[in-house]
C-alpha cells in the first residue's frame, strides 16, 4: 500500500469526510487499490442499517429520503445516502432536481450524500455499490440509505445489498400494482404508498395488503405504510417499521445464509479481479501475437480465447499480479 | 466437443430451428460449451442487419416490430427477433401480451422469435445477448431485431450490439424528450414517433429534429420517422431509413473500430470464462481452506481473495480448464 493511500485511510479512520469521498471515487473508478481498501476497513463494517428505497420514477422517493434523513438525525444517528442515478433518460425526469431536494441536509456533517451514475460503469455497478456501502458503513454511519429507480436489471440487483428493502409506489401506479404482484413483492420488506392523499390510495393499500397476506406463512410479513412525504405524514411510521424489520433480522440470524454471503463475496472479488487483470493485460501488450491476430481479423476472437485459455503458462503470465503497467 | 453437441451443430447448420432454439438455451444458461459453439459458427456471422429497437414502456415497440416483420417478410427476408423481457415489473405492463401480439408470424418458418428474461442472468445478460445474436445471424437471418425496454443500464448496453438503433417514442412522452436530449439521442440512428396521430406529435418531431440538427457535422444524421404502427402507417419509411443507414455503414467501414470490436470480444470471452472458472472452482471445493475460513468467518473475504490472487500456483489450479466437476 502506497504511503499516500495509507494516509488517506488514516484520515478516513479519523472521520474525515473528504477522505471518505476520495475513497469512494477510487472504488467508483475501479482502481487497482480498491480491494486493499476494503480489506482494511472490512472489520469495521456490519454495524449500519442498510435501507434500500426503490420504486418507479415519480413516486417521490427523493422527497421521502429527504424527510427520512431528518427523522434519523433527530434520533442522533449519522446518515449516509447512496443514490444511483439512472443510466437511462427514460427512467426519471428531474435527476438533478432530486439531488437538490436532498440538500436540506447539505450543511449537516452528520449526513453524507453521494450519487453515482449507473451510466458507464458497465457491469461493475453492483460491485461498486457494494463496496461503497461498506465504506459508508465502516465510516460510522448508523443508517445507510441506497436509492434506486427500480427499472432495470442492475438497478434491482443493487437492492440485494439492503438489510431492509422499501418499495415506494403511488396511487396513480394502479395498474403497475398488477405487475408488482408478479415481481417486486418478492423483494419488498416494507411497502410505502406515497402521496397517500390522492385518489386510489386506499385501493392500492388494500391490493398490497392482500398481496402480503397471500405470502407463504412464516417469515417477515411486509407492512404497508401510507405516507405523504412532502407534508411529513406517515414517515414516522416508516421509521418504526424499518426498525422493527431490523430487530426481526437480528432475532432471526441465519448462519448458513451469512456464510453463503461471505463466500459469494470472495467469489465476486476473485472473479472481478481476474476479469480486470485479463482485460488490462490484453489491452496493454499481453498475449500480443494472439491479440494482433484478432485485431487483423486473421484469427477469430473465440478461437484466440480458446488458445489462450488452454495454455496455463500464457494464462499465468496474463494474470500476473504485477501487470499493472497502465 | 461431445458427439451430441456435434450433432446439434450439424442440425443447426442444416437450418433446423429446433437446433437453433436448443443452442440459444445453452447460451442463455451459460453452459461451458458455449464458447466452442460460437467459435464454430463465428465465420458465418456478420451477414445479417442487426436492428435494435428501444424506447419507454407503452411506446408501442412490439406492435411496431410485428409490422416490421411483415415488411421484411414481404421482401423475402428471413427475420429473427430477440426480445429482452424486463426484469422489473415497473418497466412495462403487458409483457406476455406483447409476445402474443407478435405471433401474427408464429407459423411462418422464415420468422424466429425468442424472448429472454433479463431477470436472473445477473450481469451475464449482455454477453448472452451478443452470443444469441451471433447464432441468429449465422443461422441465416437477414434481419435480426433486438427489442429492449430502454430503462436500465444493462438494457441500454444491449443496444451496442445493433448496427442500427431505433429509438421509439410517443407524443405523450413530451417531457421525456427533454431528458432524451441528455442521453438517448447519442445512441439513436433513427427516431420513431409512434402513435403519430395523437396530439403533440408535430411538436415532438420538431424537438427531435432540432436535436439532430444540433449534432456535430459529419457522420450519419438520424432521421425522424412518424409512424402509426397499429394502422401500418409510416413503417415503410422506417424500413427505408434502416436500409439507408446500413448502406451508410457499409460505405463508411472503419477498420480501427472493427479491430477494436474484435479485441473487445476477445477480452470479453477470456475474462468471462475466467470469471466462470473461478466461480465454479470456489463453489466446488477449490481453495478449500480459504473458502472454509471465509464461510466460518475466520478470515474476511477480501483477505482471502488477496491471498488467493497473490499465489500463482493456487490461482493456476483454480483456473484449470478441466475443472468442470459440476
Amino acid at each position: 500500500m502506497s504511503p499516500r493511500l495509507e494516509a488517506l485511510l488514516k484520515r478516513f479512520e479519523e472521520g474525515d469526510q473528504r477522505a471518505l469521498a476520495r475513497l469512494i471515487t477510487l472504488i467508483e473508478n475501479r482502481a487497482p487499490e480498491r480491494n486493499a481498501v476494503i480489506e482494511r476497513i472490512y472489520e469495521k463494517t456490519g454495524q449500519g442499517h442498510i435501507i434500500g428505497i426503490t420504486g418507479p420514477p415519480g413516486a417521490g422517493k427523493s422527497t421521502l429520503v429527504n424527510v427520512l434523513i431528518g427523522k434519523y438525525r433527530a434520533q442522533g444517528k449519522r446518515v449516509a445516502v447512496l443514490a444511483i442515478d439512472p443510466s437511462s433518460p427514460f427512467s426519471g425526469g428531474a435527476v438533478l432536481g432530486d439531488r437538490v431536494r436532498m440538500t436540506d441536509h447539505y450543511r449537516d456533517p452528520g449526513v453524507y450524500i453521494r450519487s453515482i451514475s449507473s451510466r458507464g460503469s458497465h457491469g461493475g455497478l453492483s460491485r461498486a455499490a457494494r463496496e461503497i456501502v461498506k465504506l459508508l458503513d465502516a465510516f460510522g454511519h448508523e443508517v445507510i440509505i441506497i436509492e434506486t429507480v427500480g427499472v432495470g436489471q442492475t438497478e434491482l440487483a443493487i437492492m440485494d445489498l439492503a438489510d431492509t428493502t422499501v418499495v415506494v409506489t403511488v396511487p396513480e401506479g394502479g395498474d403497475a400494482v398488477q405487475v408488482m404482484k408478479a415481481g417486486l413483492n418478492e423483494i419488498a420488506d416494507i411497502f410505502v404508498v406515497n402521496k397517500a392523499d390522492r385518489e386510489g390510495a386506499d385501493r392500492i393499500k388494500a391490493e398490497l395488503e392482500l398481496n402480503v397476506h397471500l405470502r407463504p406463512a412464516g417469515g417477515w410479513r411486509p407492512a404497508v405504510v401510507m405516507t405523504q412525504a412532502s407534508a411529513d405524514k406517515g414517515v414516522d411510521k416508516l421509521v418504526e417499521m424499518a426498525s422493527k424489520h431490523r430487530e426481526y433480522l437480528d432475532a432471526h440470524r441465519d448462519p448458513v445464509r451469512e456464510a453463503n454471503r461471505r463466500t459469494h463475496e470472495l467469489v465476486e472479488v476473485v472473479s472481478g479481479e481476474l476479469e480486470q487483470r485479463a482485460t488490462r493485460s490484453l489491452r496493454t501488450g499481453g498475449a500480443e501475437k494472439l491479440v494482433v491476430g484478432v485485431r487483423d481479423g486473421r484469427i477469430n476472437p473465440y478461437s484466440a480465447a480458446r488458445k489462450l485459455l488452454e495454455d496455463p503458462a500464457a494464462l499465468g503470465e496474463l494474470l500476473a499480479a504485477n501487470n499493472n503497467s497502465d
